[in-house]
């Protein structure tokens, strides 16, 4: 299953601009490249893109930029394309925006997805947490140094498991307070320093619903821009089905029959509504619903 | 293959303490857990354990530390077990260090890893990467907090997929310059923002060695405490086999048949020298091997 997904509508994948890891170690090759006529800046206001026709918008860009402004996202054809910092971090998603990326030909959400992790990134982390001075970016804004104490700080990618519990055909299915009505969705955490992701993925369902698993699988990876994780979803087999809730992470969580959740996701009214599409979410579930 | 795999001996995994979720968010029963007589402090010489009898050493917890110096690695039959806070960063990892930890009983290198990547993340983030000022350890050492600007900052965990491309039945193995002479291994490297594991491990493949993948499937996964990394075992299959060499990232790149690769795990003479069987790489050929 792992391999067959690859490349299929996993939401924010498929991108496909070439990161030009040579290009950020060469700064010279640097600036001959945002030189380029043809080079092109991404088009944003704040952090929200400017999108036609299912593609994102592009501009040229303006000389007046500094080098240390810009972050290279990649090249195609030759031709570089970047994103210029921004004035301040973003801000929390919203799902109209989500949507709205969803709407892109295949891989545009995936460069608008590293374009905003990477922005959002730089505007949450001016700042040395080593000594407490000033950074700048460099490596083509794939990281920022400090002066004052030579250390050198890389974009955060934050690995989140996300994964159903099964327990008798049935998908252990979890309410955020923060859903909207009606929706249920796989149960999801943020996995910690020391641990697997099996052991995240058993953790992470003892903790919040009571249920002790085995048998973890991996289905399927997403990255996700809200700020910067790295969605890992899984199926486990729950050993018994007797809920008791961590009311501060679910408000509710439920046990869904197979044939259950594949009408659910067929359209076809039913106990909960699907997560969206273009989350990992939804990929898992169908998975396990097939 | 994924699920099987799970609790077996991967290094660094089968830790046995429960983290105590609900107790980060309890100051006060935080407080109350490590005034208790029979609470457990890890024995460390900065960030060297002690060790006996393939167990890590444990000791009294002096009242004297502040509750804001201690990280609660987690409960065992309700006692709490803790590490103290490190006058300074760990130095790079030491092969003798590693070796000695895969001495201990199953599942006492994963509380060393915890506590070693959580220590070694606060003593180089004493300070708030969005304004400057100087944090504070909170949620029972699972976090800093910073006073001036009210941001929350949480221990990274760095994804890194290691991984075997596969062609005709070899598998592609690479030479770090760094390696002791004669060692290869999976070729490894950092997953970024708005990428995908499968997406990250074509990229790395492509870059280092030159190589198109299709067909990734995920293996195992295991974390790294130097300093904190979470990495991603992974095959791919290539879609050819000409090697074109990143000399920045390698000194050598070579396809071993999949029959040579079983000799040299089983401790014959070969082409090449193995892993350590700590790393995952190890359970990455041996799965693939096998
Ligand atoms: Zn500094
Ligand atoms: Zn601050």
């Amino acid at each position: 299953m792992t391999g067959a997904m690859t490349g299929t509508a996993i939401g924010f994948t498929g991108g496909v601009l070439d990161r030009g890891d040579a290009i950020r170690h060469d700064p010279a090759a640097f600036a001959a490249l945002r030189r380029d006529p043809a080079a092109r800046l991404l088009v944003l206001d704040g952090y929200e893109p400017a999108m036609a026709a299912g593609e994102l918008g592009w501009t040229a860009i303006d000389p007046g930029i500094a080098d240390g402004d810009l972050v290279l996202l990649g090249l195609r054809d030759g031709t570089g394309h970047f994103a210029r910092l921004a004035d301040g971090p973003a801000r929390g998603r919203s799902f109209e925006l989500i949507a709205a990326l969803h709407g892109l030909r295949a891989g545009e959400a995936a460069t608008y997805a590293a374009a905003r992790s990477v922005l959002d990134w730089h505007a949450r982390h001016r700042f040395c947490a080593n000594c407490g001075q000033a950074t700048a970016a460099f490596r083509a804004g794939w990281g920022r140094a400090c002066a004052a104490c030579s250390t050198e700080h890389f974009p955060r990618v934050d690995p989140v498991v996300i994964m159903i519990a099964e327990h008798d055909g049935r998908a252990l299915l979890g309410r955020q307070p923060a859903f909207p009505p009606g929706r249920y969705s796989a149960l999801a955490g943020f996995l910690e320093p020391g641990e697997s992701i099996e052991e995240a993925v058993a953790r992470e369902i003892g903790e919040e619903a009571g249920i002790a698993v085995t048998d973890v699988r991996y289905v399927a990876s997403q990255p996700w821009p809200f700020p910067s994780s790295l969605m890992i979803a899984c199926t486990a087999r729950a050993t018994d089905d007797e809920i008791v809730l961590d009311r501060n992470e679910l408000e509710d969580a439920i046990w869904v029959p197979r044939e259950v959740v594949r009408a659910v996701l067929a359209g076809e009214p039913g106990p909960f509504l699907p997560p969206p599409p273009y989350a990992i979410a939804y990929t898992l579930l169908t998975a396990w619903a097939g």
